[in-house]
């Protein structure tokens, strides 16, 4: 397919260049994705090792080392790319390409607004770093089947976080009367936090319903949640077993009109006539 | 349809009004219907924010004024409504007549019942408002589908939360003999909450079984409600799945008039005419 | 039914007492079904009241005669059954037999065990009593459909639970040798209810892994609860699916051999040949 | 089909021997294989009370001498074994045969490295007897439906616990900036803790979020992950759904020899010849 939308006049070392970076069905092709997984999950682990204050203080300057080394493999990756398409604009601006960029971002900038006074800046930016996981999604072709599945049910499932949305601030409100602020729930928002904490079953207990009205509406709030969850259960469920499905053939056989047959049937399975 | 019921004498500006407001398929009921849904978010927003008790101090009086503003707004909205409808009666005692008006209701209370004694009503009062957010549900025609799935699988799903109420009043009791009042569990409805607390999984741990029979009975409870949640999700499962099905054909039998045939019949299956 | 297996002998009105109480197509003893019901749910809603100490010290003797007066009621229901069933000694050890029986003796138990230093025997005894909740069970015709499903599911439900119970032993006990008695791990049966708890997505938060080491672990088992639940939800659906399902008819058309006819056919719909 | 695998000089009395500790279809066997259940399940259970400080305080020598029965009677088992088969060490390395081995070995190696200062090692060496629970699972037989069900969808599956993984390290290292060191959000690790604690919507409470923004992100994780969990259900619910379905005809076509027709055909859907 990448033969017709290429340029002739393309120059061929960087079709190939182009071949490795982005297909994976040559050897070097594989090669090279096999490297980049290793490397960004490398990177990843580098940016949580970094942020435990102990890891931080004991080892900072292997880790400093680390984190400009990954930056500059993803710079050159990062240009590379740039490099192989025809259209480096395109690239540039889409998901991928925005996310390779916000990977190798963070080092440089911090160049820039260094000081201590700046420390949550760096902070986030430095985070930013571990979107470089996103990459790995690329490489998941089962993943598609799945998108398919959740996108053909993705209207209904709208409806339901939409009525789970209602429910919460209603429910949410209601707490925010019974309870009052001085157990805990001292804003319709946090009310409505705590309802979500409750409907989803997490239960983190931090706000917790005192008053006996109190516990009677979260009793309700939890039953709810408990049943409320089968409804994206079952959307979701209905959606794959047909998204999954082997397709049956709608022809009709011309001897005695019975449907139903399989799609690589020949001849009719009730009468034996030429399909 | 709302041709044939309305009366001839129904003047025309009303019936173009009634277009607007009731109906979604003409620009103008379009356009009414986007504002109405943004004013509603909007307002709910602002009860919201007026719960948050450092915004109520710092912008008490832009809040007042908002709440002013979306009250006669609704209360406009109100009054066309009951104008255009034929049966202003049958509108006003419907459920969202009810919501409409509990939404406009409590601002006009608010000034009957002024004084500070009074609080804990005026924030309930004014808590209602937030019921305006149900009329957001009446814009979603995916709705539909969904409620039929539960409509149709309610009796299943009352036979379920029936067990699941027989099941935590005596687990709860049980509880409370087990445990006692000493660990936490101080009477049988407190317990019963701790048991539906459990078995929805919700866990809070603000009351825990602290004996170790408690604890084995509350390891039972647990075990018995993650295995249980089966329960409603297939249910619902196997009424979606009935419910999103392709439409049974819905031609009749020009020789014996029945319906109900499959979408491949090519003779009626009760009395063999052609379909 | 019950006309061939009764004894001729049998007194008429015996035989009038047993369709009122055992039976509910007539209107008498549909009223009598009603009636039980009520004060069913009253007697379960006196012994819940009766456990909160407020309640029982301000409303000592009301609750005292309330108690009784069902007690009475609910001996002579014991008694008219026992009288009105050919085979009393079958009914009385039955499973509602033995129910009923609970019910009631915990009243005249509490007669002879006077004392306070019984206390807690009492107590245990009184709350039997709030097991005839469980009569209510037999007005249930919804439950047999859920119950065929669950049934027909119960051995690999069992292999589910079996599962479980490895995997929490399996990981209590590495949890006990990995968090220790230091961080509330204080025994392997209590590292199992963690595990228990943990699995299951209560997460009371009582006990929770402190180390490094322990979080990894719990977020592994964690991860492993999340997505185990799928089993016996799906097992669930699929049995569903099948009970609920309308059976096919499996009659083949004697004229073009199509099969897959509704059991109401009586034409086939292929081909209109008499089936 | 072990006749013939059989070496023929084989002797006659390991021949029977195996029979009676590999296989479940001779009355010896079942007895055999009864016996082994029930001391795996004691022995299991005296590794949990030796746990429990109370009882190993009072027992300590009644668990010592239960221990080393125990121990005995595994090592005769496991000498049988090694004895019967044919190849010893197929048998030694396969999964049964090290949990096998595990099982007995800390008892020995307790002997060895005695003394108050391993006393860890000791303990760890000792819980490896509850792996011994794991051979209970070669007694089910309803499990390798489901395993199959599971085995099907075991890609589906990595690819949700991937995104699963991707989310939660998103999201713990955004709540790790937002909320910061000062509420407990103390490392990215810990953070990704408390979003998998969350996500699969566990709760312990250890870990809460305190900020507004902390508050909003762990509001939309909680939303996510309850809505979430219907991905693995609806994957595990149709792969069961084809691993339990009626078995697919296994009629041959007389004709061409073809398979895979279904159970209401009449002529081989791909030569028309009549099955």
């Amino acid at each position: 397919m990448h033969i017709e939308s290429r340029d002739p006049s393309f120059s061929s070392w960087r079709s190939k260049l182009h071949e490795i970076i982005f297909e994976a069905n040559t050897p070097a092709g594989k090669y090279f994705d096999i490297v980049l997984i290793v490397f960004i999950v490398l990177s990843v682990f580098c940016v949580m090792l970094d942020s435990v204050s102990e890891f931080r203080a004991a080892y900072s300057t292997p880790l400093h080392i680390l984190e400009w080394f990954f930056t500059l493999v993803f710079t050159v990756e990062y240009g590379l790319r740039l490099i192989c398409v025809q259209r480096p604009w395109h690239y540039a601006i889409s998901f991928y390409g925005i996310v390779d960029l916000l990977s190798i971002l963070p080092a440089y900038l911090s160049l820039l607004i260094a000081g201590t006074h700046y420390l949550l800046v760096i902070r986030i930016l430095r985070i930013l770093r571990i979107f470089r996981i996103l990459k790995l999604v690329t490489y998941l072709g089962e993943a598609r089947q799945l998108t398919r599945a959740l996108v053909a049910s993705r209207r209904k499932i709208g409806v339901f976080l939409f009525t789970v949305v209602t429910l919460v601030v209603i429910m949410g409100s209601l707490m925010y009367v019974i309870e009052g602020e001085e157990n805990g729930f001292t804003s319709i928002p946090r009310s409505i936090y705590w309802a979500i904490v409750t409907l989803t079953t997490v239960g983190y207990g931090d706000i917790a319903p005192r008053t006996d009205l109190g516990q009677l509406l979260a009793a309700f709030i939890m039953i709810l949640g408990y049943a409320i969850i089968a409804v994206p259960t079952g959307i979701v469920t209905v959606e794959m077993s047909n998204a999954f499905r082997q397709p049956v053939d709608n022809r009709a056989c011309p001897v005695c009109a019975a449907e139903g047959h399989d799609h690589n049937a020949v001849f009719c399975k009730f009468c034996g006539g030429k399909l």
